[in-house]
């Protein structure tokens, strides 16, 4: 199980990655067979699918701001609450979200879920 | 599926309880057959030994807040990163968690996830 720290430092870095604008860095984290379920409740992402919605989120100049400490758990999991803000066709946007990450054994993201409703975007 | 304006209300009741010391008002939002996972790693609770655990926690004058907005979801799910302080022996402790509910048809909590570990508890 990879250590709280090393988690935690996993999560800094997919925030870093978006403020960076460096979708490679973003899908380095994440294991070959990771799951993507963001939002929550709608159909499951595969990695290349992620990939596809990663790489348009840096281009759409999203910026990631934690709104509270990254917590960890007694498992192999990982949680934090953030804002993402993009622009998309000269909108701004800002969405509550709350990320929670499973990690395997090589500290590789295996299960992401992305907490954030309808009600959880507003423009800015 | 309950509205998001629903499950977060039932979320912030859960605070709400624990900061007017009411376990039962606390039980009340969970359904009969609910999981929880408290903290995530720990084994399984019934909704039997979750509500032993809520009514320590009540004991112990455990006090939540929010520490961003209560998060939705697409789905049947909502999510809040919050902080917990309670005494225990004499010592103030605070926790850093983030929880994560799931719902049925009729609003109740079925499935509880609390992503804290063991470095996201503090002395204060």
């Amino acid at each position: 199980m990879p250590s709280q720290a090393a988690m935690k430092a996993a999560l800094q870095a997919y925030i870093d990655g978006f403020n960076a604008g460096d979708a490679d860095a973003i899908m380095a984290l994440f294991a070959d067979g990771a799951v993507i379920e963001d939002p929550v409740g709608s159909p499951l992402k595969s990695r290349a699918e992620f990939e596809a919605f990663i790489r348009q989120g840096v281009a759409f100049g999203a910026r990631l701001a934690l709104a509270a400490p990254i917590r960890g758990s007694h498992g192999n999991a990982a949680a934090m609450a953030f804002t993402v803000t993009f622009t998309q066709d000269g909108v701004r946007i800002t969405t509550n979200s709350v990320d929670v990450m499973t990690f395997d054994e090589q500290g590789k993201i295996t299960r992401m879920n992305g907490y954030w409703g309808p009600e959880d975007a507003v423009t800015v």
